[in-house]
């Protein structure tokens, strides 16, 4: 085990294809940036891939290359964690779409030798997990200990039980759903809108100039507002003035949450590709399990061997908690193995990136139930 | 009793003022534009003014003169309705700040005889009411039986009371709140920063060129998923996708919900002003009418004489009925009466502008109740 094998290092993996994407269109070639911590044991028997959300990254673990910041999950990926690489083999890829390294609208179109842009074809959330499969095959993991996700990611644990069983021992499933609902694509399509509205977005052409930010910071700050619970923004700014000792009667940022806000929007802006965001926020609002499955989602699940965990939180709004009973109630009709618990926490949706000791002790039982 | 007296007309009155505004401006002449129905009785005890909501106007019971569309709130107010210009006299002002005719950014600023764009003063609540206040002076009415509203119209509704006890007999206030929440604000800010990063918008001034409509049309999208429930937008739309037998694996409005959201964006900016937006938005993210008095509630009603009605709806998530009952707490410490219900519907914040039957029973039996 190298010091790379340790704390993971940006690997890219260009797998010649071709993928067959559900809409019809053959991908070629496919390239996944992905990270590993831990060693692949000898049975293969110890292989975890853990799968991001909308915006999320491969750096599951490990300080991002470019900003320097801490990995994303690293409260529930570490020594001594749940998820711990001195036993498991910890993968995680930025997903198809996306734009840290892995095939998206700003990777080459190599017909044109120029980026794809919006001739990107459009991916669904199973076209993600497909190729996550490839590049299992080439790394050669045939059958995951776990596959583990929130929000989006809990759509990819979802969809590789149900696309491959065989290959699936367990699945966590946290902050999730099974299907994008009315008032989710409709949050979407306000940011879609916003990226779209900006003249410089200029039909997705945009690489090389300068980047439709505006629309992007807006999108963003649209969605951030779902991430977050009404009881939390409450605590955490109610009606707090920024540094002024009163109103300004003007149009700065007089509240903090104002300026938050907008912070959040630039900042994103930095880090985040205006087209990677159409795309991803497409493959999910047209995640529908059930649909892929004859309209009932039990069906996505009989016949397999897959044990589940799901995890809701009850101030998340965004996919609520009805949403995970829904899916027990489906796994519960097609006999499949599940443990479902709803947590307590005021951060809403964002919850399952918090600190949740509660979640990190769900998780940790359950993946030790299944040795 | 003229045909005009009828059926309203619009009239506009041009005071000179100066009003002075929270701000600290004083404005001056206050332009008012606004509608009646019915005459003012002899003694002058039957004036009821409704006040309307963020992009609403002054044609509450009568048709608007450019769209022909029917008053926006014929549901509560006509012929045998709880509220009958036959027997009382009906006011609905434009607020100031809006563009259906009351001074407002897109005014003439008479220093200038240029529009005011972004020199309008930023305006409050409490300044949409002491203009209300000086048209009452202009017409006649003293005291009025009543002051109604949904919405920012409830704000106003209660602003009244908190201003001028002397001149309020009684208040109803249906899907309000006393001061905006984080979220509230958030929501806003979005919408705010959407018109702003619209390049259209150059800083206010377009007005003889093109307004911002991208910008406005965004705006409008966000606020107007908050004017509805999640359970509302599944049962309208839930995923069913347009005129179209299968997805379509592009950007198209796919979802019958996103084709219904862009109409929403695309029809607002045909009679929506985006600077009048950002004023009012400013107006409702400013309203605090605890912090008015002392940081207490109770105080903006003690020793008043008004007379309270509440109502909210259970899956208005905009102004939940927690907001309700913290007016109503108050309401109680100070001593003032006040009866309030909170009525069921699938409809969200939008209900109290929908067709609501026991809204209507519990306004007309209040109304009735103060003779």
């Amino acid at each position: 085990m190298t010091a790379d094998d340790r704390f993971g290092c940006n690997r890219l993996a260009t797998l010649p294809g071709p993928l067959r994407l559900d809409g019809g269109v053959l991908l070629s070639p496919v390239e996944i940036a992905y990270e590993t911590y831990g060693t692949l044991a000898a049975d293969g028997g110890n292989a975890i891939l853990v799968c991001h959300a909308l915006t999320g990254d491969q750096h599951v673990a490990s300080a991002h290359p470019r900003t320097g910041k801490p990995g994303w999950w690293t409260r529930l990926i570490g020594p001594g964690k749940p998820i711990d690489p001195a036993r498991d083999f910890v993968i995680c890829t930025n997903v198809i779409g996306s734009c840290m390294g892995s095939s998206g609208p700003a990777s080459v179109n190599p017909a044109t030798g120029r980026p794809w842009g919006m001739r990107f074809p459009v991916i669904t959330i199973r076209d993600m997990v497909r190729a996550q499969a490839m590049l299992l095959d080439h790394l050669g993991v045939a059958r995951l200990k776990a596959v583990v996700g929130g929000s989006m990611g809990g759509m990819q644990a979802l969809s590789w039980a149900a696309t491959f069983p065989d290959r699936v021992a367990a699945a966590v499933v946290i902050a999730s759903t099974a299907r994008h609902s009315a008032q989710n694509i409709a949050f979407h399509e306000v940011g879609r809108q916003a990226i779209m509205a900006d003249p410089k977005w200029n039909g997705g052409d945009y690489y090389g100039g300068e980047p439709p930010a505006a629309g992007l910071a807006v999108a963003r700050m649209a969605a951030h507002i779902t991430y977050l619970s009404e009881a939390g923004l409450t605590e955490k700014f109610g009606r707090r003035l920024q540094a002024r000792e009163a109103k300004s009667f003007g149009f700065d940022a007089d509240f903090q949450v104002e300026s938050y806000l907008r912070h959040q929007g630039l900042s994103f802006v930095d880090r985040f590709d205006a087209n990677s965001y159409l795309y991803i926020t497409r493959a999910l609002d047209y995640f529908d399990l059930a649909e892929e499955h004859g309209g009932l989602l039990a069906n996505a699940f009989r016949g397999g061997t897959t044990r589940f965990c799901l995890v809701s939180f009850d101030t998340d709004w965004l996919y609520p908690t009805l949403e995970s009973r829904n899916i027990v109630q489906a796994l519960n009709a097609a006999g499949a193995p599940v443990s479902f618990v709803e947590l307590t926490s005021p951060y809403g949706h964002d919850a399952f990136l918090l600190d949740a000791p509660e979640m990190n002790r769900v998780v940790d039982g359950f993946l030790r139930g299944g040795r």
